[in-house]
């Protein structure tokens, strides 16, 4: 491992070259907040949650599905199992969960790109699971592979994302049995930032850590969490065997996973916030204690995929107050379990990169970061409730995304940001435009976007007239058009194509 | 007073039966939040800021221009006036401060749409001020007072919205000596919510005072604030003789006044958040201050109107991360001080109501409400920069303000919302769409969008594939053609047009 990266930074003379001339691809370091959290639960509302959900957990249970082994294990950890059905003693679970860490490192093969997760920080990660695609040129159709490179192209561009993600769309083009493989090799040779194992069989999340053992070295997987991967919970409490046998799989590797009740309240949960919570905090804690009877210790993530019904059309909504004041108890719950903690994201019910886009989005983005998410999948690309990877709404997200670091960075008291002198220099009646101070500080003094119109009517009208949608389509195409890939070491990569040729070899195509 | 609200709410026959025939106008009432405001800002840099804004005013000092009156007032007060300076003795200020009421009642002429101003309320006001119009079919054009009205019926229809508001475009189409008149009656008789009084010229201040005099009775609107008016600071530390002139008639009347910075940061304020909130606070105690210099007790809003620039073009930006800082620590300077907050708003850069738009402006509206703004002016309609009200804004922003208020009533706790016989009733595996409490609880459940599009992808581009300007331009229309003018008592609307009619006599046209 320790080889492969210096290699990757710049071994031979072809590699000093190409670093030279390549575009500098900039990333902000992942999010420390500096601000505090919004709590909208009293500790007396809290407590009604934990002791309800632990009354769910002993009274009612969780469903273990077609899971024998799993049956086993919480026999023997103190549960009684009766059929797939398992009830914890109270208490049981919030000590099993008492062995994951509060904060973990994931690992990326540029080191520069390791993110830290738990704690204050934030991490930024793009739109997961879409099967159809939209752009500006070809309209709404079912996404390739070709789409999921250029996905992934956008997030190693993009300055304010940290991670490349998982499933960025689901390239329908290859084999569901095979694709895998094709994105996983994406993610580890068309960028250097961190990414996502599959989760879709046991199986396919076996390759996904033999692929990393070939790009970080076997040592260094079985010490390091290299994987943070998305494990949804069959909600009302329901764990099918497909996403336990995934968990087992990378827990016992020691790898991440995100515990994540999926869930539509007023269908999935009751049609209330505290109702939804409370199953929230049932099934997240069943789930992480399974993952620490697996492997005590293994890197685990509270989360809350959570949004409300549109009880006239049955459809899914996003942006709603309901789904933010859950992404908020949910973070309290969270930070009381001592887990960390993923929610929110680009979430937003529309069809096109519009108003109605931007306001959801913008509502569960900003709700995110106050309510304290350690990881936000989703942070970008997301449309029509997660049926649409958009490359527009990706980079004005993405360039949203940038408002969120500032903010959390909270407000500089240093005597230069006082700025007393500035206000003596100028006086009543004066202006700053010019001043010492202003000119010391003006070029880091404001967060700037990367894509949204500041011009006057005029130049903006000579210009075009184009809405967000058009100057996004630009950005797209500028991105990609200055994309240089990062130095992948030749034999590693010959290594990780060797594998996948393999594994294809041994599998007949499946598309269902 | 009490004889004209008897009669305006259904006194003889014809009132009764247009009563009964009327489309039901549903005004929600003014928020009460139940969420904690988001503190950003510790103690110390509380501290400091208080006391640099302290040393602002007593060394630097504020200037009150061509104004003797005031700096006669000022040197009875204790200030050190020199010239149109005044410095203020340490703690000067804020001693005047003290007098203001911490939340005052505004009366509406329909006594069920009076506003709370201040402690845990927020009052949502409309866009002020904008001199274009912008509409899907008409483009970019000078408004006029057939769109001041339009505007006006459009607040009166949208159920979110607490306040009239004031000017909330300019028409151009009448003479400016004029047109408060015309705006003012605009506000008294299409709508019955509570406005803003104007400010451009101390005798339109008279003007407004005498108007509500007509409309509410002499006696009502000495012992009631029936306006809350906006009086801008001339940033930095300047206060303009036409602004106080108004705010002089105002306080004198017993009229509440929003004492306002108006900061582009980096333009006039230092390029730095804790600088702009020194002189923000500075600017806000003195201007308060000299309120209760004319007359103690007469209520004042803390007003932090605070953008930042953008320093390649010059353009003003919004929803940006240093708006929202500044917005969250003004709303703490403004508790310590014991004041209403005015902040935040439907503010965006967008020349169009596109996505850009909505990001900006949901980035305002979400810091708005957790920063503990209690009147929020410019809540909807925005556009451009503030050069352009747009119809299709409003109404989508106005349908956002529903997310505001739901999620300021905070978390449902009782035995019903905990749901946990939900949770027995479906158990795993289940599904809540049937369920008791689902049937009980769905109607009131969830917030629902009156514009939003919800649909199924099919259903969607069958509909014709709007976009959410289209969306909004048929709620445009819907709301227009549902509107009824709410009843106002005949030989009041006589008085009121008489008066106008005899004040247009007195004066010249002027444009300019």
């Amino acid at each position: 491992m320790a080889e492969l990266r210096r290699r990757a930074r710049g071994g031979g003379g072809a590699a000093r070259r190409a670093e030279r001339t390549a575009v500098r691809i900039e990333t902000a370091r992942f999010i420390e907040r500096n601000i505090p959290d919004l709590e909208i639960l009293t500790p007396e509302a809290l407590e009604i949650i934990e002791a309800n959900a632990e009354t769910i957990l002993e009274e009612i249970g969780v469903a273990f599905v077609e899971n024998p082994a799993a049956l086993e294990r919480w026999r023997e950890a103190g549960a009684d199992v009766s059929g797939e059905r398992v009830r914890l003693p109270r208490g049981l679970a919030r000590t099993l969960c008492a062995t994951a860490p509060a904060r973990f490192t994931q690992a990326a093969r540029n080191p520069e790109r390791n993110v830290e997760i738990g704690g204050r920080s934030l991490v930024l990660a793009p739109v997961y699971g879409p099967p159809f695609v939209r752009d500006i040129d070809g309209g709404r159709r079912y996404a390739t592979m070709a789409d999921f490179e250029k996905f992934v192209k956008l997030g190693y561009m993009s300055k304010w994302l940290h991670h490349s993600g998982g499933t960025v769309c689901e390239p329908t083009d290859v084999p569901v049995n095979k694709r895998h493989l094709d994105m996983l090799y994406a993610h580890m040779s068309l960028s250097d930032k961190p990414f996502m194992g599959s989760v879709t069989d046991p199986d396919r999340a076996s390759d996904s850590i033999e692929m990393c053992e070939i790009l970080f070295g076997k040592e260094f997987v079985a010490e390091n969490a290299v994987m943070t991967s998305l494990i949804n919970i069959n909600s009302p409490l329901t764990f099918d065997n497909v996403m336990m046998g995934a968990l087992e799989r990378y827990a016992a590797a020691g790898q991440a996973c995100i515990i994540s009740p999926f869930i539509v309240g007023g269908a999935m949960a009751p049609v209330s916030v505290m109702g939804t919570l409370t199953q929230v905090l049932a099934e997240v804690m069943a789930g992480v204690a399974y993952s620490q009877l697996i492997r005590p210790g293994a890197p685990a993530i509270f989360g809350a995929f959570v949004t409300s019904i549109d009880m006239n059309s049955g459809a899914p909504t996003f942006g709603t107050p309901e789904a933010a004041q859950i992404t908020y108890g949910a973070g309290q719950l969270a930070r009381r379990l001592g887990l960390p903690y993923r929610s929110a994201g680009s979430f937003n019910g529309s069809k096109l990169p519009d108003a109605q886009a931007a306001y959801e989005t913008a509502n569960s983005l900003n709700a995110g970061l106050v309510s304290g998410v350690n990881f936000m999948l989703h942070a970008c690309g997301w449309l029509e409730g997660g049926l649409v990877a958009s490359p527009e709404k990706f980079v004005m997200d993405a360039d949203q995304l940038g408002v969120l670091h500032k903010l959390a960075a909270g407000v500089d008291i240093s005597a230069e940001a006082q700025a007393m002198d500035a206000i003596r220099e100028v006086g009543p009646g004066g202006h700053y435009l010019g001043c010492a101070h202003t000119q010391a500080n003006f070029k880091a003094a404001f967060w700037r976007s990367d894509l949204l119109d500041y011009k006057p009517f005029e130049t903006w009208a000579d210009d075009g007239a184009r809405d967000t949608t058009q100057l996004a389509a630009a950005r797209v195409e500028k991105l990609l058009a200055d994309y240089q890939q990062p130095m992948l070491d030749p034999a590693t990569d010959e290594a990780l194509k060797a594998y996948i040729a393999k594994r294809k070899e041994q599998m007949p195509d499946a598309f269902v």
